[in-house]
C-alpha cells in the first residue's frame, strides 16, 4: 500500500481526472503505469516485483507518464474546461429549480441540463 | 488558387474545425501546411514555390497532417462532443427564451447559457 498525505491524495484525485481525459492518446506503458499507481494503488515496490524492473525504474515510468498528462491539459485544458462547464450547468440547474413554472417545462430544462454534464 | 469543389468545402469546414481543437497537438510543420492549405487557401504548387520542395511532398505533408487531426478526434472525440453539447445549449436557449418568467430570471438563465457556449 502507497502511503497516501493530503498532498498525495490531491494528486491522486487530478491524475485520476487527467486519465479520464487524455487515456486514449498515452502509449500502453504510460496507462499501464499510472493504473497501477493511481487507480489500482499498488506501492512502488509492488509494481517493481510485478513488472521486473527496479523500483527506480517504476517511479521514472510513472513520473514520465504523469508528466505526459499534465502536458496535454496544458494544451487542450479539457479538465479545467470540464470544470468551469460544471460550474455553469449547476448554476442553470439551481435557477431552474427555484423557477415558478409549469412543472413540465422545468423538467424538460432539468433534462436538457442533465444530458449536458453528462456529454461534458 | 485551390478549386473548391462542394465536397472539398466540406472537407475544409472539417479540417478547420478539427484544427480548433487540436492545434497545440500538431508540430510546427503540420501546423503551417494545414494553415497555408486549409486556412489561407494556398494551392499545392503555391505552397511548394514558397517553401522549396515538390508539389508531391506539400500533397503527402498536408495528407499526414489531415491524418494527424482524424486520429486525435478518433481518440478525444472533441468535435463531436463540441456538437453536442452545442445542440443541447441551443434546445435550452429556445426552452427558456419560450418561458413566461421575470424578464430578469430570463437574462440570468440566457446569460448562463451564452457563457456555456462561449466555453465549448
Amino acid at each position: 500500500m502507497a502511503t497516501h498525505e493530503p498532498d498525495a491524495l490531491a494528486k491522486t484525485t487530478r491524475v485520476n481526472a487527467l486519465f479520464d481525459f487524455y487515456e486514449p492518446l498515452l502509449t500502453e506503458k504510460q496507462r499501464t503505469f499510472l493504473k497501477y499507481y493511481f487507480l489500482d494503488d499498488y506501492s512502488l515496490g509492488e509494481i517493481a516485483t510485478e513488472s521486473g524492473i527496479s523500483r527506480q525504474a517504476v517511479f521514472e515510468h510513472i513520473k514520465r507518464a504523469e508528466h505526459a498528462l499534465e502536458d496535454y491539459e496544458s494544451k487542450l485544458k479539457l479538465l479545467a474546461k470540464h470544470e468551469r462547464i460544471g460550474l455553469i450547468a449547476r448554476e442553470l440547474a439551481g435557477e431552474v429549480g427555484a423557477l415558478s413554472i409549469e412543472q413540465d417545462d422545468k423538467q424538460r430544462l432539468q433534462a436538457a441540463i442533465g444530458r449536458l454534464m453528462q456529454s461534458e
